[in-house]
């Protein structure tokens, strides 16, 4: 098996936003890809496979196995692509061959610009959640600024690893635009966050201009609750084979 | 080297289903393989080698060595074929690989249902084990609901991981049922583990129709204890490599 | 995405010198790259990029994010080409592919001598940083015998790790003359050593017949901090997956 | 770069034998290739390089540095092929690749028996070592029979890692016979032992029916003793890489 998108339906947009939220650190991304998914009443079009996702099959509570997979969503009215899924890779090489395969549908789809969603890592615990952000070219400072996003240098964020760094940085060479959402939170492993993921979808509905009624977000994530704690499992081994960064400043990040 | 099958004598079969048992969790898979193999007298036809196996020749006792390899048997009465083998891949992609590999030749073959055999670790004492079941579609559930498998919620797998799973997984991409039987074992390592072995072949029959004589499991065992000795220790090692999972609740599954 | 060299700016060069700069042990080979860029006012115009490289990217101080990449600079006047950058691989493969591509763009750019700079630690305090070398054919040690270099037995170093090696032996086969400069440091990890880079330039600049004030040096050093902070936590973690070597003597070397 | 075999002189000879003596425990079949190369006086003919060695060069006395290599000597009278090296691949694909290179070469050059040196490790003082044999097909128990080979039960080797392993395995598909002969040693890392090699030198002229002086050995060995310091290094960490086997009967094999 290559890594390879397989497409459920064929779906034309005009230059639709692709959103990111895979598994990551306080799992913000996931949430909140998951919460959008839902309150926007999303479709999935295409799934995503790959021999860099572990070699398992995850167990459904009715009894069914199925493939780590990628998901992509679309809704029409927003123009929006969101990509979720159960899994990133789990070799630096496969991040990189992953993320060119979802560039090559999102340049399919007429994307122009990606927002990536995630969590850093404070190391501590966090009372009001900042959400610190990132973007591809320096021209994007200016469209993005009005949204009380900390593009400072307080922050103690030096990378981001995974797809949320690398969709930014691959898709710069495509001519996509990229902004990168990061919430603030603890970075215990295996604890979701919803305080952080409410910030940042804080920040995206504003950057979006969509209307997201947010007060259902905890009970959403109670319903992921079963299929989380899988996924953090999965997710938990795969953290533990990248190399630690900023170990001394407690912080680091993966989203 | 690729990964890649040798056949050693062409074969017709109708629709047959193919059978998985490679080496596993207290190996109850690989047993029940051998014992089939052995109590239908089923003739090999083909040999798959890979680049994905561990670097290695092992040595039988008159003093000649081979490389690893999993084994395909067949026998045409009850239009079987078995999967069995010294190892599996010791890398995630070379699962990826290694079962595609098995897919393209079952696919060759006819093979429109799969069933693998497994044990899933109890971390604890077990008296009378449960087999659990996992499918690779809902509508598989009610086919195989009435041999005492238990699908329910209430056993602790999350995950399959190796061929028992992915085979399960691919397989589905390709048309194919799946199946997958796991025996409940104590899942201590180099330990193998009969009763459980025991349990997944007395529902294999069921589900195959296949009148098959258990008594002579245990010393069949014993037979095969110098070849599993070997392979367990290559076996132990690929475990090592694979991330664990499900550690805090004392459970995990490979097969 | 492959590993590949991006042109920014077609140009004409003279059988000029490549000069290999990476992070490294003490950052020296790295330093004193960033140090006759400053010095020479030399211009980039390629970049590499490559999937061995960590799948991350790196957030500057204004909010901006982009690839890890290794980065080509030249000067006319003195026929030079630098190689410097944030990494270099981050598996053993990768490091030979690496070392291909950059091959390959200095063999269109008709480079037939290599000088590569790095540090190799020592292990405790040095003083008066001696300048180890080595070269890649026998008939260059009278070429570069008369510049104070040390290519006697006396020092630890065994074995050149990355690209200051591999460029070296590779080079050779291509018909690439071949100098290594490594400057004596303690090779503590994340700790930039001027000291070590000062002698590698001063010896530097008398094998290429330039001047170079090097009263700057430090201050130079002082203004590229905050990249080196950033780009050191990787090194480390890539220093961390190379397996060590001559540690029972407490040196080792990579540059 | 890709594994290759680099021809240094154009070869004919009559059906040879190829013997092989890497890096192994207590360097017993590098040390005795070494010795038959040297005693023979055998010319080097072809070197083989590999992205699959470890990403360094190594530095001579004289200051030259220099790829890891393999390299393969010849001579007429005897009809013989030796081939031994710095090292062997760090990756278990690796090995594989690198074998079946060898074997691509040794076709060529008609090979059709090929006999692999290497050491056991006993895991204790050994006083009187035994040399064990292993071989690639059940019928040449006979031919090689009457050298006092043990190939017997009563030794705790059950795989053969490596070269000396896979060369055998993989041979056999091409009809190559193949004989492994393995010199019970201690086994402690950075140990050469020159006893063992003996042992294997003196079944080995045997087998071949070649006259040898085994009184220079341990002069000749600690001739070679530089070039074995380091390479004892480099194979050290290699073997850290790969998976421990037998631990607990404390035997392992390498070679």
């Amino acid at each position: 098996m290559q890594t390879k998108t397989q497409i459920l339906e064929r779906v034309k947009l005009n230059k639709p936003v692709l959103i990111e939220g895979l598994p990551g650190i306080g799992n913000v991304g996931r949430v909140a890809a998951g919460y959008l998914i839902s309150e926007l009443k999303m479709k999935k079009f295409a799934e995503l496979y790959s021999h860099h996702f572990l070699p398992l099959v995850m167990l459904q509570e009715d009894g069914t196995a199925s493939l780590l997979k990628c998901e992509f969503y679309y809704q029409k009215q927003n123009n929006l692509i969101i990509l979720t899924g159960d899994t990133q890779s789990i070799s630096p090489e496969g991040h990189y061959e992953v993320c060119e395969v979802i560039l090559d549908l999102a340049e399919k789809m007429g994307v122009k610009e990606i927002i990536t969603l995630g969590g850093f890592a404070e190391g501590k615990q966090v009372d009001e959640p900042r959400v610190v952000g990132a973007v591809n070219d320096k021209s994007l400072l200016k469209k993005y600024g009005k949204y009380g996003i900390d593009f400072g240098k307080e922050h103690p964020v030096g990378t981001v690893v995974g797809a949320s760094g690398l969709l930014l940085g691959l898709g710069r060479s495509r001519g996509m635009d990229g902004l990168c959402l990061m919430g603030e939170t603890f970075g215990l492993p295996l604890m979701t966050d919803p305080k952080a993921a409410d910030r940042v979808l804080h920040v995206l509905s504003k950057v979006l201009g969509i209307k997201l009624d947010l007060t259902k977000l905890e009970k959403t994530i109670k319903g992921m609750e079963d299929r989380i704690r899988t996924t953090d499992k999965i997710h938990k081994s795969i953290l533990e084979q990248i190399p630690k960064q900023g170990k001394e400043d407690q912080t680091g990040y993966i989203g």
